[in-house]
């Protein structure tokens, strides 16, 4: 039980924490913070925040546990002031999708004052995003993987994945760098072959579109997310995606050769190689 | 209205036909031709085949229309006896994923007896295989490829055309290459991509799987189809598929190109003008 949870930022992420802890009545006060009070008030008409705040300060201000929910790029420039708000024996975390960043500035703001931060990455998005597509049960079967570094107390590692398990996730916990490269092979890597597949259609004959059955519409249904919000997250997490990219790009060219070389055996094992891979995907 | 409606391989394409047709009314009598006879019994227990035959020649005999809904690979090999033992004023239509190589296959077969072939490509298929998973509505609302070159009967395209609209599908007629063109582009590309993806995140770290998403799975969907079909559609499109995959690899490379040199503002042009193409898919 969390006495007070303040989430920074009531979008998709943020509401759906507060909704499906308001639900689980995991916490007693709920506070919602942001920079435009109208895109808060939802959340207090829905009863699933007790209290707005548009300082943020103000809004941190004697919670147990606080979440910060807003865009990949403004977290570095939001934590310095969470930092010097909150209680001795609060906990920060967050729901960004690159994690090495944040969790070193976390790193050299506890040098300065020893708050603890714990990264966490909950795998819900969606290519929808604000609250009004936010959901109690968002969580519900998503892996959330939360951060632990040398500096992370034991404690604090336990109380942000209990936080996530009541809420329905899977928790695995691994380093920051680890957890990098792991979703720049396993989220943005994807996505950016999405819509490079998209452009490259664009590029041979917009007319082909036309023909996209359901295979193209699967393969490129990410491609259709919001720009800005993967603009940043490309950006923040350029090196584990440049490897990412050239392990795809290898990937490619060596069926490709196996295509070209007209190699029907070798392609048709590496084909039943890789779908054994993608079956057992749970 | 057909008389008798032959349709040889009775596996997810063919059986759904059978089963579309029946429950229309499209056809007098249809017959299924397969090479065993235990494939095609399910069909016969259904009522949606009269009659079965493991013999090309007798299951073509007398057929107003001939559907060759066999694997891309044996549709060459089977054509020449159907070719020889459909009736006069038969049309032949079939269901590969390739066109060009069939039809200049069947353009030479008409130079030794003028029976018409008009090529079709239902895109309509799954990641299962065999006429267990095969449906009535399977068709509904797909688009399906009618070919036509400078050879081909108008009323030959109607035929098949209307049976392709009467099954529930949007018909588009396009020349063979540019069929194989665009079908390389929006169907055979995403594929390779998505094997190339699978195997990308094995080569980098096979634990990276436990993060897999829905993003992932979206994308990597297709990558758990039949491994010998696919190796035979990229093998017989191989050549439009090497136009598709440079294009492809253009576009990968200049947005990579963005993300290295930092570029936000044309990193979030480019992938919001990317979100509008793949918004206007219907």
């Amino acid at each position: 039980m969390i006495g007070r949870l303040t989430i920074l930022g009531l979008g998709l992420l943020g509401g759906s924490v507060a909704k499906a802890a308001r639900a689980k009545g995991l916490a007693r006060e709920i506070v919602a913070v942001g920079r435009r009070r109208e895109r808060l008030e939802p959340g207090l008409r829905d009863g699933v925040v007790d209290r707005i705040s548009t300082d943020v300060a103000e809004g941190v201000d004697g919670a147990d546990l606080c979440l910060l929910a807003t865009p990949v790029a403004t977290l570095a420039e939001l934590l310095p002031t969470v930092w010097r708000a909150v209680p001795d024996d609060a906990v920060i975390t967050d729901v960004g999708s690159t994690k090495a960043g944040i969790v070193s500035t976390a790193e050299a703001l506890a040098r300065t004052r020893p708050v603890t931060f714990v990264g966490s990455h909950p795998m819900a998005g969606s290519e929808q995003s604000g609250y009004a597509v936010s959901r109690a049960d968002l969580f519900h079967g998503a892996t959330v993987v939360v951060t632990r570094t040398e500096q992370t107390p034991e404690g604090a590692v336990k109380r942000v994945s209990a936080l996530w398990e009541a809420l329905g996730g899977r928790v695995i916990v691994l380093e920051p760098v680890e957890h990098d490269r792991a979703v720049a092979a396993i989220s943005h890597l994807p996505h950016l072959v999405a819509d490079a597949l998209v452009d490259a259609v664009v590029r041979l004959d917009p007319a082909f579109l036309d023909l996209a059955a359901r295979g193209f519409k699967d393969t490129t249904r990410i491609a259709a997310a919001d720009p800005q919000m993967w603009r940043e997250i490309f950006q923040e997490n350029r090196t584990a995606l440049a490897e990412a990219v050239g392990a795809f790009r290898r990937a490619l060219g060596d069926l490709e050769a196996l295509i070209a070389q007209d190699d029907a055996a070798r392609i048709e094992a590496e084909l039943g190689r890789i779908r054994a891979v993608r079956d057992g995907l749970k």
